[in-house]
């Protein structure tokens, strides 16, 4: 069967996070990484991250049940363990200004990794230890 | 201390999800949702979602050991549990589209949610139960 084509979908307009104290990863996000907080409450710290997107923090084990709005519910949902997410950064010269501030701020560069296609990578852990990444442009074929 | 400003960090340019199997994980992104891939490997397979960014599906304890490269190590990482992302649709003409493709497809939707700003969104779950949610701009601010 040949399906008709479909509009693509656009993007990840949502990318969650699991953390267990979410006034800790607000001083991790927006006092040092930046962001600009959308939404807080006890079950989740929304945080507006660029590219007309949102990284959702959750406090862990307060999604794992659906949760009824007036407009319908929203499944539940629940990660643990440790994530990984990376963010965009445009050059190297913004790159060291970066590892440059997270010296100030003690947030320790885990490593740094340049890429085959060009682009370079450092690797920060957030409060719950998940591993950020932030990256130039040249790892993928499309970034 | 008044730090000097630094540019804001871009956006995510790579979201991940923690799979049980990537072949399964290949029919679902790829021939439902109709992405393309990357790079595709026992321990990745990496596909393009647009806006010039990656959705990263690892196989789950492939990435818990640090992975010497090159030009660098890449840390462990390594998730576990049901994780959410939303993509973006246009409107809710194109939410409609993917439904009835759904539909088609046989996959469940789970839920339906109109937000207070307007905006809705479709619930669906992919192989390994990770909560996928496709939204009509309108939920957020700054979407």
């Amino acid at each position: 069967m040949a399906d008709a084509p479909l509009p693509p979908l656009d993007r990840i307009v949502e990318t969650a996070l699991y953390c267990d104290d979410l006034s800790r990863s607000r001083a991790f996000y927006i006092d040092i990484l930046g962001f600009e907080p959308l939404l807080e409450s006890a079950r989740l710290l929304a945080v507006s991250v660029g590219g007309n997107s949102v990284l959702l923090l959750f406090q862990r084990g307060a999604t794992n049940v659906p949760l009824p709005t007036a407009g319908g519910i929203v499944p539940p949902h629940g990660g643990t363990g440790i994530q990984h997410i990376a963010f965009a950064v445009a050059d190297r010269i913004q790159l060291d200004a970066w590892a440059a501030r997270f010296d100030q701020r003690g947030v320790a560069i885990e490593s740094r990794v340049r890429w085959p296609r060009g682009g370079e990578s450092i690797y920060i852990r957030d409060p719950d230890q998940h591993s950020i990444e932030l990256i130039t442009p040249g790892l993928w074929a499309i970034y």
